[in-house]
């Protein structure tokens, strides 16, 4: 057992969502929350300011310590992937979902076009919608070994009024990490349409071995220019309770677009614990990040020979990045959708698919960041709840 | 000493503001930070997050976190001010100033005239000036005895496009803790010429015996109609490095209006250090807060006392609210605003008076949230200053 893995009882004491929301019966493998210690370098860091009560005005090396997570994604990105980003361009914001609002508020109006690949993070159809803005689906195409973008689709889906596109990548649910000559297709696509790219990358520190992350920033000085991209050490590093996320602005004067309409102070900013704990995250979290990603590899290896073993009528491509795997359930014939069945059969709590893709309540998103013990008890409980169904659609023929 | 009073060894070894902006030598007495041990239900508080690093997505009651604040400054309204409040018109913001831009942003356009009383706290003009609003600037008067509000000079100063009054009691910095009679007189204006008003309450829970606060929508519903209460427990427990504060709108309708333009997750959410921490406080805090008033109101006596014996040339009014002293140094007749002398010659670091009203550099606001002793240090190195000068001033004539 890895030294970070926590146990049920430890799991079930605590208040954040992913224990509480199901109840005592239910073991939960839905919102994106890893059974795992945190880093030393987190829990030193959070430490440190409670032992001291320093929660005073914040400062960071000289400044206002919000700054300070501008420059630790700068060298963050530099160290991962080679980016040199200028830590001016960084906003510190609270979550992704601010940091979603917010560039569709700057650079879109209402009534104007989103590009949205489906099944997509929920928040994202939220921000959509409540902003009045209108849905432009292109729906990823489940291939021989994994989705892919419809780019014919995708291109025939954007109209006059279409301003932006919401990419995810790695993307969540279907934990494709998209290699180069389709983040180029995108690239040229948003080029000869001239869309504004808000690029999700929060998931770029969970990419499995054989697979790499390209921020999309880094495609062109051109690309650059019309790109945020948005990103948090929370994912990654188990803290979203926390609330400390960024916005990247490819230049300066995207930085300006985007604040005619959002100022700075409209924002909001993290709190010091948050700050503090991203630094540490980024600067020193790696060690524990590694062994963490050892870790989900094996599950998902796991996952991928006991679904084929145990549990027939349900597939899914293995995950290239996230700990997320996108189950296709259509095989099972349920007779509700499957989030509601394994819940109420299996007293298993994982994400409904209709929540990524309205037309997907087949589908489930399984969170297998936990311990194998974990993992084998939620995939036995299924694999009893199907059998379970079996014998009785048996005896009622 | 007071249990709760923490040294100059400790105070100089933490990393926010205060003590580290101005060097080792200065001894800070500027930002509205207290010199104080945080109250235990708040380190308790903190430290239950910490050990159990139950740093997920936050529930509190049932819901998100952030929904506790709102019912956790219904209780607190209720207990302090026997104010009755639907914690649903409660929204949780980072700090005052996002509490500040957002309803200005609200509910005036680029223009559009906001009242201020002056001096005023900084950001509430960098408010103004950046979002393009016109400062209606009403100074209060230097009465016999406290600062008032020059009502003749109100009503003047309102214009066709004058949409709101952002009103801060108690006021910072000169103390004042509005009477009702004055708070009635604010509340017609607002009516006769429709404005709403955004009412900075962050001080009301350092009130000092004699006086009382009242909180603004409390005047009558046709006046909670048209007020955004903002408040925060960081002033007061001291903890604005956790980024939790509260707007209130007085009724739906207003929240309603509200939301048009500034959609709620736009605003972000505050972590969950800040939000239990800030629970803990209103709900736990009291007794801490009483002891703390009482050291604070003992030095306020002390420092009318030490000033009036050892500065001749200050002057100032005892503050009825607040830790600060908002001092009138025009006496001394300086060669330079009264901040960067007594900062260079007496190495105190205390607000300059023209960042609160450009007509007034002759002014300081000192912060007496500190032990005896160094309250009683910065009084002597400011007092040596003086005297120094003195002597110089005599040997060069």
């Amino acid at each position: 057992m890895a030294g970070f893995e926590l146990d049920m009882t430890f799991l079930r004491s605590r208040r954040h969502a992913k224990w509480t929301m199901f109840g005592a019966e239910a073991i939960p493998a839905w919102v994106a929350e890893m059974d795992f210690a945190l880093a030393l370098p987190i829990r030193r860091a959070i430490a440190e300011l409670s032992d001291r009560m320093d929660f005073g005005y914040p400062l960071r090396e000289g400044g206002v310590a919000e700054n300070a997570v501008g420059t630790a994604f700068a060298r963050r990105m530099k160290s991962r992937f080679g980016w040199e980003i200028d830590p001016q361009l960084v906003q510190p914001v609270a979550e992704l979902v601010q940091g979603t609002f917010a560039p569709i508020m700057a650079f879109s109006d209402p009534g104007d076009g989103i590009v949205l690949h489906t099944p997509a993070y929920p928040p994202f159809y939220e921000a959509i919608s409540t902003l009045g803005r209108t849905l432009v689906a292109n729906r990823l195409r489940d291939g021989a070994r994994r989705f892919e973008i419809d780019f014919d689709a995708l291109e025939a889906a954007i109209g006059p009024r279409t301003r932006m596109i919401l990419l995810c990548n790695p993307q969540n649910p279907t934990g494709r990490v998209f290699e180069p000559a389709e983040l180029a297709r995108i690239a040229a696509i948003a080029l000869a349409r001239d869309l504004v790219v808000v690029s999700d990358e929060i998931h770029s520190d969970l990419v499995f071995p054989g697979h790499r992350h390209i921020p999309f920033a880094t495609l062109s000085p051109e690309i650059a220019a019309r790109t945020v991209t948005i990103s948090s050490a929370t994912k990654s590093f188990n803290i979203p309770g926390l609330r400390c996320a960024v916005m990247h602005f490819g230049t300066q004067a995207l930085r300006d677009r985007f604040h005619e309409r959002i100022p700075r102070r409209l924002l909001g900013a993290p709190a010091i614990v948050g700050i503090d704990a991203t630094i540490a995250a980024w600067d020193e979290g790696q060690p524990w990040l590694d062994e963490v990603m050892d870790h989900l590899a094996a599950n998902r290896d796991h996952l991928v020979l006991r679904v084929a073993r145990d549990l027939p009528g349900v597939s899914f491509h293995p995950p290239e990045a996230t700990y997320m795997a996108w189950l296709d359930c259509s095989g099972l014939k349920l007779d509700r959708p499957a989030q509601r069945f394994f819940l109420e059969e299996a007293k298993v709590a994982m994400s409904a698919g209709e929540t990524f893709d309205p037309a997907a309540p087949h589908f489930l998103r399984l969170n297998f960041a936990t311990s194998r013990s974990i993992l084998d008890e939620i995939i036995d409980r299924m694999a009893a709840a199907v059998r379970r169904r079996g014998r009785m659609g048996a005896a009622a023929s």
